[in-house]
């Protein structure tokens, strides 16, 4: 046998407190403003819509390190943790010197990483008496988990999945209705947000911006019910950084320390989830580990949008946020990485990059496939399309170790598999699909809309 | 936190052996036998359809440990050990006093236990020079492993799948075809017997029975080519017993021993792989553990078939194997768990059911999918159709044991996934799933067919 493949920590070695980046950066994160006021949030602002506990958590830039309840450690423990493996395959097909590591979030029993966070958002709401809850979904991974979690602490949930993927991915429905939950394609007649942009756009294809305007608005309408939200905001990043804080250990456990960390992009979730605990060594103990954003190159917020305040929703339902935005108007191209298709970065990121503690690279749709060809034939694997962001990115910094002949310690997260998401590869494999590159002009008139928001 | 939820080995604790149980067999499964001169077959008369190692494997009565080579060893530390898992969800939400595991190998990546003999099948095709392999599925899981097998070991796969797993699961055909193999729907007209099937019955949706033929048909007519099967035979179950050897070691954890052992039933190798190691003590050392192999209704070779000579396959090229069957032309009802559409079972475990080893009980198509919603919601994974029918069995188990106030210790496999069968789980949710029981009528007009063959 050669060298150890997969490396995986004790029950007891399973972290028992999440890392919040808030309390050790240099230049904190700008506040969220109340729209009508422009006045900076406190966390009773946010209680009409979210958790009192998951308000608190949002704004803390204090703490940091914050306790993981044991009702969620419980819950942690029947998947985590998940495994870091080392990519002898990959590294072999790339004839690369790179060494190569992901961290296999798929899984979990939803699949992704997206259950890291709702295990506590339903946990949260649950304790002080919630007995409903509302989302939306993109690609459909975290209505699974939310779904999951809400059957697990006893709730109700209403989750609202963008149109595009309803149709793309009709087993992720299937998903969220086994495990008890109400699914409705976005936008819906349901909500004042969805009927607008109808009554605007007809065949309006939805976007994660409408489905999370249709969410707050039914939590609003509805007694006793909280909304809950996947990505982008603080306390999300929070619960997923037990993704890096075990990677740590593992990546001990295998005798090596990142030179670059690389995760796909939508809101920021799966990204700061493996990047934060690591970046907290370049930021604390001058570390130079290189970070990398892979964000599709029809969503390009990262790369070409700007920092400004803007809404999280298309119907301006959320408080303004400082972030990397291409509009909240901004309609993505139908890409199969639904979960990547947000016109903006979540707070906590968006300063990160700005003061270039990270990097940000767009991928082309078709690359991200070749890349997720290539790794399901020499991992086995079969990743989600966000996933297969992450993978070419990986490749070609991989590619170019092989140049130079440097041996980079590389580490990817997995963020989550592909299994419900096979048309898309069935379109890959017959010459179909195609790329999606936003025009300077489409970015331009979408970013000088957002300058009247202010 | 309460008690430990998941066991998993090192990679230096994971068995290095496969465990024959023939060699320990008090009373050894007779011969298979030519079809035309009903003489027992030697290992050699198997080398046209199987690579030389496999048909030694096949008719092997002496060796009580086979070693597994290192290639296979290297393959299989990518997802082994798998865990084994308390189902404490589970046992909550029956309020049942029994302790309940499951052995997860739906963490493998192509989803299911498929992939342990589908690596060493490749691997000794691969040691002899061959370039080509074909084989047959019936729902696609063993399909995806040896797709994916193949490419680990640098072979071109054809796969013959069952026309109505083509068109119920048309994610599985994506997934062989991302692995790079060439999937075709049987009946077909590539093969002589296809052409048969389908001048009898235009319409006929397949069995694995004619999948078999025509794979075993492309074999025999290609050049450097072998078959593959991926149940059935009697080297197929060795190599799954590295679930029940992990499982062993794991249960030794947990601190338990197991009452009641519990697996679905096509061919019986998930059945085999759990049921074999733990049957050694019971053999040996005369321990008293119930060994439970749960079958459907629609297709009840162990409790409602004969014990006679018969073919493996619907064309009759296999030899005569003597089995529990419903007779090889019996064409089983179109239910969702296409991986137990098979005529009869392999000869080391229907030698054992005639020997009161083990017992079978059958379970119908509703109420296999209403145990697994009651899975999905109280352990968060999904079940593959097949496995469903275990969990089934294990629910009637553990209902038992409440009404009795017994606290056994009841252990199942947890053979795959069932993401890529969300459409079942679908109908079953919009209540167009029926029930199919075989009438005796029907049962009997098979056998009595049967009894003409010898």
């Amino acid at each position: 046998m050669s060298k150890q493949k997969r490396f995986f920590l004790q029950e007891d070695q399973i972290p028992t407190q999440w890392y919040n980046i808030q309390a050790d950066m240099v230049t904190k994160p700008m506040p969220p403003l109340n729209p009508a006021t422009k006045q900076p949030l406190k966390p009773e602002d946010l209680y009409p819509i979210f958790a009192e506990e998951l308000s608190r958590q949002e704004l803390d830039q204090t703490h940091q390190w914050i306790d993981i309840p044991d009702a969620v450690r419980e819950m942690y423990a029947y998947y985590r943790s998940t495994p870091l493996v080392r990519a002898y395959g990959l590294e072999k097909a790339l004839d690369t010197p790179a060494h190569i590591y992901f961290k296999n979030e798929s899984v979990s029993p939803v699949g992704s990483h997206k259950l890291n966070s709702a295990l506590p958002q339903a946990y949260y709401c649950k304790q002080q008496g919630v007995t409903n809850i509302t989302t939306e979904t993109g690609a459909g991974q975290w209505g699974c988990a939310l779904s999951y979690a809400a059957k697990v602490f006893g709730l109700e949930a209403a989750v609202y999945q963008v149109k595009i993927s309803y149709e793309q991915k009709p087993y992720r429905r299937s998903i969220m209705q086994t495990y008890g939950a109400q699914v409705t394609a976005s936008p819906s007649m349901s909500t004042r947000a969805g009927k607008d942009i109808l009554t605007r756009e007809p065949n309006c294809q939805g976007s994660l911006g409408t489905a999370i305007s249709e969410a707050i608005e039914l939590a609003l309408n509805t007694p006793n019910c909280k909304y809950t939200l996947g990505s982008v905001l603080s306390h999300v990043a929070l619960h997923q950084t037990i993704i890096g804080l075990e990677a740590e250990k593992q990546m001990e456990m295998a005798g090596e320390y990142p030179d670059t960390i690389i995760a796909c992009f939508g809101g920021g979730s799966n990204f700061a989830g493996i990047a934060f605990p690591f970046m907290r060594h370049n930021i604390l103990e001058g570390k130079t580990t290189r970070f990398i954003a892979a964000e599709p190159a029809s969503c390009p917020k990262l790369t070409r949008g700007v920092f400004q305040y803007d809404f999280g929703d298309e119907a301006g339902y959320t408080p303004l946020l400082p972030m990397f935005t291409l509009g909240h108007n901004f309609m993505p191209a139908n890409i199969h990485a639904g979960g990547l298709r947000y016109h903006g970065a979540g707070v906590i990121v968006s300063q990160l990059l700005k003061d270039k503690y990270m990097e940000a690279v767009d991928i082309k749709q078709l690359d991200s496939f070749e890349a997720g060809m290539l790794f399901s034939r020499a991992e086995g694997i079969i990743p989600a399309p966000e996933s297969c962001h992450a993978i070419a990115a990986t490749i070609n910094e991989a590619k170019r170790c092989k140049e130079t002949g440097e041996s980079k310690v590389i580490l990817f997260n997995l963020s989550g598999h592909g299994l419900i998401d096979m048309s898309a590869y069935d379109q890959y494999l017959s010459g179909s699909l195609q790329n999606y590159v936003v025009s300077d002009e489409d970015v331009q008139r979408n970013i000088s809309q957002l300058e009247k928001v202010i």
